[in-house]
């Protein structure tokens, strides 16, 4: 199979979930191909982050994401190189689909905060790019400073 | 295929993940076929729930489920329409695996309780078993009063 195309930031979306509002509590179904975009072959969770700070920092070169908030609130950038975007995540009925080639930073916004991740790939560390000078070779682009926004 | 066969409380197990303890957070990751282990058709997550409420209450023919606490705690009880077994779940680096035609149900601890859910399945209401006595039957249990513990 070949490898995906490069995507642009303008790729990464805001998915909203239903969500079904029930007098005891709120249930927020992802199916693998419906919500979810791509079959599920594994999920990881995140919890315990101090305020502000931020993980995340690398790139896959084919794996796709879908990010959810379960608690919290959570900032996600996207970066292609040459443009970068942000999103903030602050609510269980939406998910942000982050498909592969883009950079990808999340900085934690309070210590209770919960990340989701839905993927589509088991872990593969050949998939990782963590390196940026790395990345923007991958994507041909020069070095430069990451632009804000 | 043939139905599965019905399974005693017995079958449900808690599972016990590998947690990526950093300094900047926690990391669990649960790959299809091996911490979860089925294939992952669906999940789902319940908030919003008042401490003490009660969800569940239903079997799956054929559906199986682990249940992971990603915050607060949550008691599930299982129940194979002779016995009854209970756990109470209060750890993102475990979960409980309710393998299909067993009766189960939840009771929230607190409010703040988030319940991730792993299924094999997209939903299908044609799997579930949401009357007790209907339950019994399937499991070809005469109706009795449901034992505690």
């Amino acid at each position: 199979m070949p490898a995906p195309a490069p995507q642009r930031v303008t790729s990464a979306a805001i998915v909203k979930f239903r969500a079904f509002e029930e007098e005891n509590g709120t249930l927020v179904p992802l199916t693998a191909l419906k919500e979810i975009p791509f079959p599920i072959g594994r999920i990881f969770y995140v919890y315990g982050v101090a305020a502000g700070d931020i993980r995340g920092e690398h790139a896959h070169r084919e794996c796709h994401q879908m990010l959810v908030c379960l608690r919290g609130i959570c900032e996600i950038t996207v970066d292609d190189g040459t443009e970068t975007r942000s999103f903030a995540l602050d609510s269980p009925k939406q998910g942000l689909h982050v498909p592969p080639t883009l950079w990808a930073t999340q900085r934690y916004g309070s210590r209770d905060t919960v990340l989701l991740v839905v993927t589509d790939q088991p872990y593969n560390e050949a998939d990782y790019l963590r390196d940026y000078d790395a990345f923007l070779a991958f994507r041909g682009v020069a070095r430069r400073r990451a632009a804000n926004g």
